[in-house]
């Protein structure tokens, strides 16, 4: 690990009000600036052009005087910072994290309030954070909202999805910035709790493009003690303005100096490559605060999940899914129930069968009866398994069959009864050796009024890494605010749904065909995603005849998604009877690697397609992911990212000639070749298609 | 146990829109009556005189109709109840719960949602409750408001404290009805957090005296899962109206049928031993829901407490006692922390040598240099102790000298936080034999927006009693919503503050000589209360001559506060060394019991006196308690309760010739006579003095 700091120069500065910075290769250029009625304000340029206009800065204080003008600077200091890093689990075994810093340090002249803001300059763009030093006049406060501008010079073109202060499980809308109207929005969308904050109100990340094919995206890193920011939009000057999510009260945030806030970031990049690619966002948290991360492993898994989803069983006991104490339900157990004994046995079998490290049981404990859309406080105890769950024979079983359980708790969005319970729940685990936990958040929170993304709901769910961490167990939450980064902090975070996943697929109208290529320069900067992948029935007529819901892909692209979809923890998400049907294919799951010493992102266009291949962590093997849109897509790879002088066998997994997301999304061809780093390889995806491809080196 | 249930008749009516029902003795007569649009009201006659107007009852329900009116009687049903039970702690070994009911049962003609009214009547008032059972035209809903009314027949003088949200730690005022103004009053009282919600709100327990002498108490029992209680007064025409305490988005409560309210208790007598010596609170609470309640054991006890209240040390380790996280504020300890195992060491030699079961230590835990004033969120976590306080050296040091240790858990209000730490801090204090922990909530609510009264509050405070139940821990809380009777359902539920206690003579104007002659009109009757008496150095200018702060009573007083303010965990506030000057009289504090098989109200009128004698349990030994206000009394009482045929010799701890609150409070003597059940005692109580007595008996 090297590790470079280096503080240029540090002055006093009385008459000069401006104040640049560069990234290390010069592309990217920081300007600060304090403008007339002492108001902070910064601009970036990328190679020379101003992509952010002169934007302010400036904080709202709760019964106090706001931070956005009457400044002076007291000094000014710029450093660069050079090191690598070697993350728990990620992307690439080793992590360059490569900035030049700019510290401005004001006072406000009628406060003496002092505030300083840090830049950070790197090569794919910045961030910036406001930072509260330790100082007699500002101790405890109150923030009643954040001014901070991002003004763009054009009217780009965005991926958003609208601001919603209790859900980012949307579906892209891809539209010029001036046409952002969350009021023009199809809301019945199947997500059950929503709290959008206005018309032109968007979340971040933020990903766009100009009409000359720069690409920004507008994001921010750890988001600690501070609620999420979501982003508004003034379509007629593309100005952005941050948007805190409130709590019940309306205030935005509590804190005490010395504090900061989250980073504010800004990635550019005429390579759409550069932000799929990026590691800013985890660069810009804190390092690792576990002194043990020995049981921070990996895990492929599969899961009683998927069969409810579905409709083959259910997660309640009585068999209802109805999800709601209604006086009409039988409480007698109807035999649908998924988590039985029985069931999870079967699972385990299959997993230990298939070299799968983890079994996933959702509907153990009791409380599925009624737990859904009621605002209920004491729905689960997270310790009670329903009578037909024998969590003892069961942990014994997995043990023996050498298959660890993932425990599941859903929280029905009643927060304050889950940390009432954490602790049990957390021995329990324990007790029967379960290493990882999923958490749901399905619901309006609990403490009333509070949001899925305010500041007391993101403390909420770093509290739960960290009392995690305290029992070396694994964290993966669902519902929970996108993560920004603080899995590097705390890497026993190892994966969140926070958007839109294949779940959506069972029971309603579903992902679009773009939407895998999107995820990727959104919600997956701030980390791992358990999208919950392949799903090879994909059509829920297969079930019901009735229904028309479908994943809205092929099968052969939800391979690819194993690639494309970077997470340490990955589901197979479908029966194991349908991947039993299906096994030459299912092998390419078995297969497929979850942590990697190397990631190359070898196409990369948002919306439309998307090709990366990663290295086995520890090993010669690689794995190739590419995915289109609802469009059919002709490619070539080179394959020059493979080891010189190695041959590969390169398994190819693709669609058949015929094949298509809506009309024909199952049918696939598996070929095989030999390759070496000087091959190319011609990949044909269907409509809403993909192909996977595992090289395994020849000896 | 006797136990008769019967059921007179039971019909439906179509016609009759009206329906009586009386208490077993006749003397009080309630009147339900459906008014011509549908709106249930009631009525109440006390020896055939009407005391309570018609006055009507409903319910508002957010985003549904209001359940006040278009209702018709489905059936109505009149039943006896008569059955002696007995509590694990009480002033009675044994409790007569003895009443008629009515049930009218209600439908809404428009939603055909039925509610049932709940009518009980005994002989010294009548309870009612709104009861909603399960049904399928309501299941969760959201109550707005509660519109009960009470309407009186005239302007009564009242003992009243202003509604408040947050803080039921008022000194009471005297006045008309129609003099009840929150604006006039000088609330520079030493109460942190207020949150008064309007000019003519007071709180309940409300204690009332008509013109004529009739004595009047509304209040509520059971308060479960459901916000306080206060009261709104329209001065001009006598009537009050129920106002619930909101949570942070305004709603008053969360339900789900089945479910009940909590009683609404109205107390009519013309004798106030009638109020004073009711158990009706206790009564409509539920049976013992504890399997195992033998644990569950009264206490006298000392503590490190009253010394940091006095200034003599301090809670926190820094010996700053400001409480609040300060830039000067050293963080060297200054040798003035009270927690220390030393003084520890030195208060369980004194408890060890004086028979006391306990020993309090606050400020053991860090956390104490910044907790107050600032609502902040992660203050304590309940299980570090300071540096200087060696929790297993004391736990073991304790063990040996037989004295049981009681845990402190100040929460500072951060009741999220306390609840994330629940199980630890139990856990911890099982592993160190603490049989009981006093809880404390200084400060505002955190879920923010939240107040100490509303629903989300009491639902916690009753969770930590059942939690604790879980260890088998006794819990008395501080600066909690003042308790309704559950300690009957929850019995280790031993004690709670609630109101306004000793402490705040330490630093505060203090309570006025006739606060301790209306709490038990008032606070007592939902249950114990931990008022901390026993202070013997009554002027704080002992420590400091520039105090002017004091306790407004005589030391004879505090000693009849023992007697008098019942609770089953009674602290002897005072320093060990203040003790050690007067042990004569300490010798009554040593001696009181703390649990009663018999307790006698011989005299009682509110704001002005109050003697209570009680019959130890299980022994033959009685106690003798008499206070009286700012004013000189003289009385004679007729010792008929002791056994008859027995002898006993009568201690008198009483005020000296000169003795005064004021001008020389702590001049008290003390004389012995031997006594019958046919003697009389001529008491001399100086103005805000006390008399106390034990009679011991002779062999």
């Amino acid at each position: 690990m090297k590790h470079i700091f280096s503080i240029f120069f540090v002055f006093i500065l009385c008459s000069i009000n401006a104040q640049n910075v560069k990234s290390p290769s010069n592309k990217i250029s920081l300007n600060f600036k304090l403008l007339e009625n002492g108001k902070p304000s910064y601009s970036v340029d990328y190679n020379g052009k101003t992509v952010i206009e002169e934007s302010s800065l400036g904080i709202k204080l709760k019964e106090k005087k706001a931070l956005n003008s009457d400044f002076e600077i007291l000094s000014t200091k710029t450093s660069e910072f050079n090191e690598s890093w070697k993350p728990v689990l990620g992307e690439k075994s080793s992590i360059l994290n490569h900035y030049n810093e700019l510290t401005v340090a004001l006072v406000q002249k009628e406060t003496k309030v002092k505030m300083n803001i840090i830049f950070r300059v790197f090569d794919e763009g910045i961030g910036f954070r406001y930072d509260f030093p330790k100082q007699e006049n500002l101790n405890y406060f109150i923030i009643s909202d954040e001014e901070t501008q991002f003004n763009l010079t054009e009217d780009y073109k965005a991926f958003w999805i609208p601001g919603d202060f209790d859900s980012n499980e949307y579906a892209y809308n891809e539209t010029k910035l001036s046409e952002v109207d969350n009021t023009k929005l199809d809301l019945n969308n199947g997500i059950g709790v929503k709290s959008i904050p206005g018309k032109y109100a968007v979340q971040s990340p933020l990903m766009m493009k100009s009409s000359t094919g720069l690409y920004v995206n507008i994001f921010e890193a750890a988001v600690v003690n501070y609620p999420v920011m979501h982003l508004n939009v003034d379509g007629s000057k593309f100005k952005l303005t941050s948007v805190l999510v409130p709590n019940a009260i309306g205030d935005k945030a509590y804190l005490q100096a010395p504090c900061v806030s989250p980073w504010r970031t800004i990635m550019i990049s005429n390579d759409a490559r550069d932000v799929v690619g990026s590691h800013m966002i985890l660069n810009l948290n804190e390092p690792c605060k576990l002194d043990d991360v020995s049981y921070i492993k990996p895990m492929k898994y599969i899961g009683i999940w998927w069969e409810m989803h579905v409709g083959v069983s259910t997660w309640d006991y009585t068999g209802s899914q109805v999800a709601q104490n209604v006086l009409t339900q039988s409480l007698a157990p109807t035999g649908k129930h998924g988590a039985t004994t029985e069931n999870t046995k079967k699972y385990i079998d299959f997993a230990a069968k298939n070299g799968f490290d983890g079994v996933l049981v959702e509907g153990w404990n009791v409380g599925w009866e009624d737990w859904n859309g009621n605002w209920k406080e004491e729905v689960f105890d997270f310790t009670t398994p329903y009578p037909d769950f024998d969590i003892k024979a069961i942990s014994a079983y997995a043990k023996e069959k050498n298959v660890k359980m993932i425990m599941h708790h859903e929280t029905s969005g009643s927060v304050g009864n889950y940390e009432r319970h954490l602790d049990r729940a957390f021995d329990l685990m324990k007790k029967y050796d379960y290493p990882a936990v999923k958490t749901g958040y399905v619901g309006k929170i609990i403490p009333r009024g509070e949001f899925h993304d305010g500041q007391a709901m993101v403390n909420h769910f770093n509290f739960v890494a960290k009392r995690a961490a305290d029992y070396k167990l694994m964290l993966n939450s669902h519902e929970s605010s996108r993560p920004t980064g603080y899995s590097r902090t705390y890497p026993n975070y190892i994966a969140a749904e926070a958007a839109r996943g294949n779940e959506f697929s069972g029971w309603s109208i579903g992902n679009p065909p773009s939407h895998e290529t999107i995820l990727p320069f959104t919600r997956l900067l701030g980390g791992p995603m358990d999208y919950t992948p392949g799903i090879f029935e994909i059509k829920m007529s297969y079930y019901d005849k009735n229904k028309k819901e479908q994943v809205h892909t092929t099968l052969a692209k939800q391979l690819a998604l194993y690639v494309t979809m970077y997470s340490p923890l990955q589901m197979a998400a479908d029966l194991p009877e349908n991947y039993e049907k299906r096994m030459d294919a299912f092998q390419f799951i078995k297969d497929v690697a979850v942590d990697w010493d190397d990631t190359k992102i070898l196409e990369a266009e948002p919306g439309d397609y998307l090709t990366i291949a990663r290295k086995t962590k520890g090993k010669e093997t690689w794995f190739l992911g590419a995915i289109t849109d609802e469009n059919y897509r002709k490619t070539t790879i080179v394959l020059d990212f493979l080891t010189k002088g190695q041959k590969y066998k390169a398994i190819i997994y693709e669609d058949a000639k015929d094949a298509d997301w809506k009309k024909n999304p199952m049918a696939y061809k598996i070929r095989t070749v030999e390759v070496n780093n000087k091959s190319k390889l011609n990949l044909v995806l269907a409509p809403g298609g993909g192909t996977a491809i595992s090289f395994e080196p020849i000896k």
